[in-house]
C-alpha cells in the first residue's frame, strides 16, 4: 500500500517535477503553480471557500497533534488587528524527549520508502498545500501583515515554487547514485565481480525555525529537502506566525499517513514567547539539520554552537544600489519606489542603501543633483502611494511593533528625503501601515547605514563619487553581509566594476533594473535567494549545497558470479 | 595565455576526466592509474629513477616557498630507520599574516580561469604527480612505513584515482550551472526578458591538514576538491610525513605559475612538532574550508571551533566483522588474516572487533567452536607471514612508538589468540616491524574494545550469539563510529538483519568476502570510503556533500531586448 500509493503520487506530479528538473539546470523561467488569484485562474469560489476556511479557525483550537506537548498556547497577533485567537499545542523543553522519540520512530519506514516514495509523497503535500492557497494567504496575510495579492503569490505560488526547487534538488541530488551496480576488476584468470547496493538514509531529525514575514516562503525549502532526502522534520514557527506553519504540518501529516507512513514525521512545536524552545531544541544531538530564517545574532548562535547539526541561516544584510548613471531616470525612480515600498520595506531582500554621488549623476533627462535623485525617487514613491486604498494593497501592513520603533528613530540619522507618514487601512481599522522614510546620510556615517535596520527605512548615502560608491558597497557587504545589490550605470566599464566587487564580496547583481522586475525579487528556478557567501546567509535557495549534506549514501557490498 | 594552456590541459586529459565522470554514475570499476609498479607498466628506468630522486632530496632543503616562513624545520623519522634531514621552510604563527595574504592575492585570477580552467589545471597537477609516482612511493613509504607496493599503490596510483574523483565530483557540481540563461517570463504585451550570468566563486583558503599514516591518499581528496573549486589551499603536513605532500604542494606551484597563477594558490606550512599552528590556522577567519584526518579529539575539536570554515574530518572508529556462519571457513580466515596483517593494521579501516559467538559457528568444515575460529584466523595469520622477507611486503613498519606503547598494554585486555612478533627486516635494520596481535575479549569489557586501539591488535568479542553480536556491533558504531564493517553469514534473514543495522548506525558493510576484495579497502569512483553518518567521519570520499560547499554560485542579471 505505502509504496503503491507513493508512486501513483509521482507518476501524477511528474510532468511538475520534470519541468523543476528542467528549469534548475536552464535556469530559464518556470513556475509550476500559477501566481494570479484571479477567479479565471482558481475558479469562482476558490477566493471565498478559502477565507472562509481561514475565519473557521478562528478562535479554535488547531486540529494538529504533537508528541509531549503541554496545554496550548495563543500567540499570534494580526497586524491588521483581526483577532486571531487559535490554540496550538504547547511544546515546551520537558516535552522533547517524548517529541524527539516520536520524530525518530518513523524514519526506518520513511528510509525504506526510497527516493521515489518520498518524492511522490512531497509533490502530493505541494497538491494539497496548493489546493488550500487561499487558506494559506489568508493565514500568511493576518500573522505577516503582506497585502492580500502578495500573501496570495509570495506566501503561496512563490513558496510552492521554492518548495518544489528544493525538491526537484534533492531529487537530483539522491538519483546521482545508482541504487545498484555491478564492480568488476579486471584480474588475471577470472575478474574480481561485486555486487553493491547503495542506499540513501537520512540524518536524523531536521529543524526549521520559522520567521515572522515570511512564515512559509523561508521555511519551506529548507522542510521540503530535509523531509525529502529522508528526514523528520519538527517545524518551530514563529510565536507571531504560526497558522500558516500548522496548516502545512497538517497537510504534511495527513498526506503522509495516506500513504502509511508515520505523521510524526513532521510535527509542530509551537511555543510560548519567551519559552525560549529554540536553543534547547537545536542543541538535542538528535537534531542533525537546522534551517533557520531571522535575526543575525541567533543566526549565528546557531552557527557557532549547534555543532551537532548542519545549520542553514538567513539573517540580516544591508542591502545596497550604486546610483552612478542612467539612461532612464524616470523608470530608475519608479522602479526603487516600488522596491522600497513594496511591504513596507520588511523583506529582508529590501534596498536600504542608495549610494549616489554627491555631484549627482548624468542622466537622459540631463545632470541631476543628489538632492534631484533624492526628491526623484520621493516623487515615485509619493505617486505609486498617492491613493490610500491601493497603497495599502501594496505597503500591507506593520509586521510587529519593534518595526515601528525603528522607523521613529531614523529620522535622527540624518535630513529627512521623504517622511513616513501612518495610512489608515479602509478594510481593517486597527491595522498598522506606514509608508517608506528616505533619509539622506553622509557616507562616513558607516555606523548607521552599516547596520541592518529592517524596515520602511532606506538611506540615500552621499559619496564623493561611484568609486567611493563601490568601496563602501564593498566594505558594507563584506561585513554586513547582504540578500541583494543593484547597480545602474550607463557605463560599461563602471558596470564591470560593480560586477567584480559583487563577486568578490559575494552577492548577486541586478543591473539598471527599470521595468517590471524588482531588486527585491527572485525567482524560483532561475535566480538563487541569498548566496551563502556572504555575512546575511550561509546558504542560498537552492543550489546543490543545500540539499547535499542532508542525506548520505550508505552502500552494501558482496561478491557475484 | 592562462586560459589557453590551462584549456588545452582540459583537452588532453578529457578522456581520462570523462571516464571518471562515468564511474561515478554508473559507480563501475574505474582507474585511471595503473597500480603495478610492474616495468612493464611504468618502464625499466622508472623504479630506479623514482627511488633516486628520491634519494637526492635526503639531507636537503625542500625546493618550495611559503610566505611568511621563518627559518626552517626538520621533523621526519622513518619508521625504516633512514635518516631523511630533509628541511622545510618553517611556518608559525607570526607568519600566518603574510601568509594568509599571499594565499589570496590569486583567488581572483582563480576564479576568472572558470570552472574549465581550473578543471585543466587540476588534471595538469595529477599528471605530474604521476609522472614522480615512484618518487612519491618512496617519500610515502619512508614516513608512513607502509611497504613500497602499498606505498605505491595506496600513497601513489590509488591516491591519484581518489584525487580525480574529487576532481570529477567538483566538475559535476559546478556544471549544474549553466555560465549564461536567458529568462523570459510570459506578461500581458511583451514578455519580460533577462540575461543572467552565473559565476562559480570559491568560498577563501582553505586549510588541509595531514595525516602521519596515509598523507597523500587522505590529503589529496580534500585539497583537489578545494583548488578546483576555486580556493586557495594551505597543506599542513603531519610533521612525521612531510615529504609527500611537500612534493604534492612543489608540483601544484609548478603547475599554477606555468598556466600564468599564482603559485601562492597552493603552499605548504610545516610547522615543528609541539608548535600547535593548526589552532591557531584553523581559527582565521580567511580559513573558509578544512579538511582533517587524524585523531577523534582534534577532529571534533576542529568541528566544533572552526565554525567559521566547512570542516571535513576523517577521525577514528571501531571497526567491526559480525561472524556468523560461513560455507568457506579457510576463505573467511584467509580474508581476514590479510586485513589484519595490512600495514600492520594501521589502517583506519582495518578490523578492531570480530564478534563470534560463544557457541561458536557453522561452517563448511562442520561446527567450530570460539576458540576454534580464533585459531583459525591465527593460522591464516601465521602462515602469511611465515616467512619474514614476504610478510615485511604486507606489514611495513610501525609508523609511530604511540603504536607499540598501545601494542604492548593490549594483551593485558584479555586471553591472547596470537601473540604480536617482531620480525627483523633483511634490507632496514632499524625497521620497526610487528605481527598482529589478537586478544578474545567478553562481551561485557565494552570499556575497551568501545574504543580504538590504533594499531596491529584486535578483539575476539565473545557474543551470547549473533543476535547480540548485532547489538553491540549497533552500540559500538553508534557510540564510536566505524570507518568499515563485515558480516559473514550463510543465512539471507541474518545478512538482511545486519544490513538494517548497518544503515541504522550508518556504516557500509561488506558481506562474506573470501576473494581478492577486504573490508579495509574502498575502490575509488565505487566504493564510499567512510559515510559522515556515525561518528568516524563527517563526510566521505567522495559524495556531492563533499564538494557542493566548497563554492558559491553568485549571479548578475539585466534586462535584454
Amino acid at each position: 500500500m505505502t509504496s503503491t500509493t507513493a508512486a501513483g503520487w509521482l507518476e501524477t506530479h511528474r510532468e511538475r517535477l520534470d519541468g523543476a528538473l528542467e528549469a534548475i539546470r536552464s535556469r530559464g523561467y518556470y513556475s509550476a503553480y500559477p501566481e494570479s488569484p484571479s477567479p479565471r485562474v482558481y475558479g469562482e469560489n476558490a477566493a471565498a471557500d478559502g477565507k472562509a476556511a481561514f475565519e473557521a479557525h478562528r478562535g479554535t483550537t488547531y486540529p494538529v497533534q504533537t508528541p509531549g506537548a503541554n496545554g496550548t498556547v495563543t500567540t499570534e497577533q494580526s497586524p491588521y488587528g483581526v483577532p486571531l485567537d487559535v490554540q496550538y499545542p504547547r511544546t515546551t523543553e520537558s516535552s522533547l524527549d517524548e517529541l524527539l522519540d516520536a520524530a525518530r520512530r518513523g524514519m526506518t519506514d520513511w528510509r525504506n520508502a526510497g527516493v521515489d516514495g518520498r518524492v511522490g509523497v512531497t509533490l502530493e503535500i505541494l497538491d494539497r498545500l496548493h489546493k488550500r492557497i487561499f487558506e494559506l494567504a489568508n493565514a500568511v496575510q493576518h500573522t505577516s501583515g503582506q497585502a492580500f495579492v502578495m500573501a496570495f503569490q509570495a506566501g503561496g505560488a512563490h513558496a510552492l515554487d521554492r518548495a518544489l526547487e528544493a525538491i526537484a534538488y534533492a531529487s537530483e541530488e539522491m538519483n546521482r547514485y545508482p541504487t545498484t551496480a555491478v564492480w568488476e576488476k579486471p584480474a588475471k584468470g577470472d575478474s574480481i565481480r561485486l555486487q553493491k547496493n547503495f542506499t540513501v538514509v537520512g540524518r536524523g531529525v531536521a529543524l526549521v525555525i520559522g520567521c515572522n514575514t515570511f512564515p512559509t516562503w523561508n521555511s519551506w525549502p529548507g522542510l521540503f529537502a530535509s523531509l525529502v532526502t529522508g528526514n523528520a522534520v519538527i517545524v518551530k514557527p514563529h510565536p507571531l506566525a504560526v497558522l500558516p506553519l500548522a496548516l502545512t504540518v497538517e497537510v504534511c501529516r495527513e498526506v503522509l499517513a495516506e500513504a502509511g507512513f508515520d505523521p510524526n514525521l513532521v510535527t509542530l512545536a509551537a511555543e510560548r514567547p519567551g519559552d525560549g524552545l529554540a536553543k534547547p531544541l537545536a542543541l538535542r544531538p538528535e537534531v542533525k539539520i537546522i534551517d533557520f530564517t531571522g535575526g543575525s545574532e541567533f543566526g549565528q548562535w546557531l552557527e557557532q554552537n549547534a555543532t551537532q547539526a548542519e545549520v542553514f541561516t538567513e539573517k540580516a544584510g544591508v542591502n545596497a544600489v550604486i546610483i552612478d548613471s542612467t539612461d532612464s531616470f524616470k523608470a530608475l525612480c519608479n522602479n526603487l519606489a516600488f522596491t522600497l515600498s513594496l511591504y513596507s520595506g520588511q523583506m529582508c531582500t529590501t534596498t536600504q542603501n542608495l549610494f549616489v554621488p554627491a555631484d549627482g549623476i548624468e542622466t537622459d533627462e540631463g545632470h541631476k543633483s543628489f538632492d534631484e535623485v533624492g526628491a526623484g525617487i520621493a516623487n515615485s514613491i509619493g505617486k505609486l502611494l498617492g491613493d490610500d486604498a491601493r497603497a495599502v494593497e501594496l505597503l500591507g501592513g506593520i509586521v510587529n511593533p519593534g518595526v515601528i520603533t525603528r522607523l521613529e528613530l531614523a529620522p535622527e540619522y540624518g535630513d529627512v528625503v521623504l517622511e513616513s507618514r501612518a495610512i489608515k487601512h479602509p478594510a481593517y481599522e486597527d491595522a498598522v501601515v506606514r509608508t517608506p522614510l528616505l533619509v539622506a546620510i553622509d557616507a562616513k556615517d558607516e555606523e548607521v547605514y552599516g547596520q541592518e535596520c529592517f524596515g520602511p527605512v532606506s538611506f540615500l548615502v552621499r559619496t564623493a563619487g561611484t568609486a567611493e560608491s563601490i568601496d563602501l558597497f564593498r566594505q558594507t557587504v563584506d561585513e554586513g553581509g547582504a540578500m541583494t545589490a543593484g547597480v545602474y550605470s550607463t557605463d560599461e566599464q563602471t558596470l564591470e566594476q560593480v560586477r567584480d566587487a559583487a563577486l568578490d564580496v559575494g552577492v548577486a547583481l541586478s543591473e539598471n533594473l527599470t521595468g517590471q522586475v524588482f531588486v527585491n525579487q527572485s525567482a524560483a528556478f532561475s535566480d538563487f535567494h541569498g548566496t551563502g557567501a556572504n555575512p546575511a546567509a550561509n546558504a542560498t535557495y537552492t543550489d546543490g549545497a543545500y540539499v547535499a549534506s542532508r542525506f548520505r549514501v550508505i552502500q552494501s557490498r558482496r561478491h557475484v558470479a
